[in-house]
């Protein structure tokens, strides 16, 4: 998202919902921290084929990540991954997730922003596999809002029951890419608006610009 | 989206883009206004079998609009049109379409949401098709700007490029399913500053609630 971007004083790619960030820290491992095209890619590269392997191993992905890239990567990691009984990420998922989490609005993500992401959907397979009870592929209506506390957002009733509308099927059930569609999109939202509310006032000012790039990015 | 209803006083599923709407009023007739549920369907299903009449006439749809439903009934009336050259509408689009146009977010879409949008795919896939300059089943990326001004949006630069971004494929044209996907999104998003900005200033003010329920339900 450009505004988050432009509002994050000397933001890198991990400025959005940074204290989630700092506090997932640790669960990959190795890659510079970008500061160069040769680093940013090198480090790419050794970031996913380190974590594909932590899985099963894999060749190493483009070192770009458009989301038609993003998607072939993840799914291929996916695919490996029986138990999560998923047809891996929709086009439109992929879509929206380098949207909201491409900081610098050139349309793929860089090292520091890929290794955010791939943290957190680390994070919160292991949230999916938990309350997906029945082993059906997917969280039930009545695992959801915990499966939400879970994944880290304590959330309102009534956005809940929002959520539920937007991202779940018609018996109130969550499949795994809406899942983490749905919380990559709650996590970018929720480090957008912090990083406008700057004076934390729990108010933001918005102009038509900032509403329709904000929003239309994502 | 929630609040966008919440502010409209007593808005109908019309209140969203309002002046647009009437600019596009009479591209479609018949239906009531919607008063009663019994009205509702009816007029719903008179409205689809009457559009519907206008392309090739369909078998009327169910008479309720879950974003499956949607989907169902768009796409039986796109598979008409070769000319488009569109597989039709993904799920995640009608989702989207679903929730943006969702004012009472039970959703569904009501009579006046369904009509309104009905009118805007009429409306835009004439533009769609008049900037598909090689019938290529996309408009292209030199295409796009004017394109997006011809059904309505003079947009700066700079959110032409981010709307590209996140709606275009990698060589910068968007197919029909995308357009129509992004100029939904975009026209609800002017519609719903307008109705929050209720002064005018060009300025809204938006809580963490609220923003989590705008950006969360689109």
């Amino acid at each position: 998202m450009f505004l988050a971007k432009a509002l994050l004083s000397g933001g890198s790619g991990s400025g959005r919902g940074g204290s989630l960030a700092r506090g997932l820290g640790g669960l990959l491992t190795g890659g510079g921290h970008g500061g160069n095209l040769g680093g940013l890619v090198g480090g790419l590269v050794n970031l996913i084929s380190e974590a594909a392997a932590q899985y099963n191993p894999e060749p190493p992905p483009p070192p770009y990540n458009h989301f038609t890239n993003l998607r072939e990567i993840l799914n291929k990691v996916l695919s490996r991954h029986q138990d999560l009984k998923t047809d891996g990420f929709s086009l439109d998922t992929c879509r929206s997730m380098v949207a909201v989490m491409d900081n610098d609005t050139n349309g793929k993500l860089g090292f520091e922003e890929f290794k955010y992401l791939w943290n957190n959907i680390k994070k919160w397979q292991c949230v999916y596999k938990q309350y997906d009870t029945n082993q059906a592929g997917a969280v039930g209506r009545a695992q959801l809002p915990e499966a939400l506390r879970a994944a880290g957002f304590h959330l309102k009733e009534e956005l809940c029951q929002v959520i539920m509308r937007r991202y779940a099927s018609e018996d109130g059930s969550m499949d795994f890419n809406n899942f983490i569609s749905c919380l990559v999109r709650l996590d970018s939202m929720f480090g957008t608006f912090k990083s406008l509310d700057q004076n934390g006032s729990g108010q933001i000012k918005v102009t038509i610009d900032d509403w329709l790039q904000l929003t239309m990015y994502s």
